[in-house]
């Protein structure tokens, strides 16, 4: 796969409006993007330290991903994604290896990315995203 | 607090032996460096993705904190870390932010860094260690 950094950390909060003044003032930086994905039924909103961006998603819906992580876990961090030059090879390769990859191929995520999940069973628990530009 | 770069992201594994092999194969690199901290029960092993460590944790003692949360929690992120230029102005600064921190002043942790605990009630579930050189 080569991953060459960590892209971000998507960390679920129940509360946009909360959580961007914390981690604004802890993180020493302003917001600098809220983005709504309508297919993930999320809202985000970025920070950005060092090479890794810190991506927190609100639900926008109970029923969504992020909602349903919430009420069983409650607020923390929901994935971690790596950057790799090309999310397609990479989740070949994942395949390979005897990795259970939730998408096939990778789809339209935020920021424009190109992203691709693994499942958490196959990867230590840890939902794990591949993006590429 | 002024953050650098993500310094680790700590994964708590059942298995060392397992997970080495395993996260080797997925970043195309030797682990490269394996470290017991005896004050925290635990036995480490380190690799690097660009900036940011992945520092897997297996316990040495069911009582451990690691031992426990696999107990709790099963596999997977255990905690996230921060590079910041001082950890204890940094733990005064999250102590004026109204954050509750588990250590008051920076303490010896792997890799001969100084490390503090922010308590996860105050930072959005997640288990924040700061570190500095």
């Amino acid at each position: 796969m080569n991953p060459t950094h960590i892209e971000h950390i998507g960390i679920a909060v129940k509360s946009l409006d909360e959580a961007i003044p914390f981690f604004s003032k802890m993180l020493g930086q302003e917001c600098y993007a809220v983005e709504e994905v309508k297919e993930q039924k999320v809202k985000t909103a970025f920070f950005k330290v060092g090479q890794t961006k810190i991506e927190l998603l609100e639900s926008t819906d109970p029923e969504g991903p992020i909602g349903k992580f919430i009420e069983k876990k409650g607020e923390g961090i929901h994935h971690l994604a790596f950057a790799v030059p090309d999310v397609n090879q990479a989740l070949k390769e994942a395949e390979e290896m005897g990795i259970k990859t939730i998408d096939k191929e990778g789809r339209k995520g935020a920021e424009g990315l190109k992203i691709g999940f693994l499942h958490p069973k196959s990867t230590y628990g840890i939902l794990t995203e591949l993006c590429s530009k």
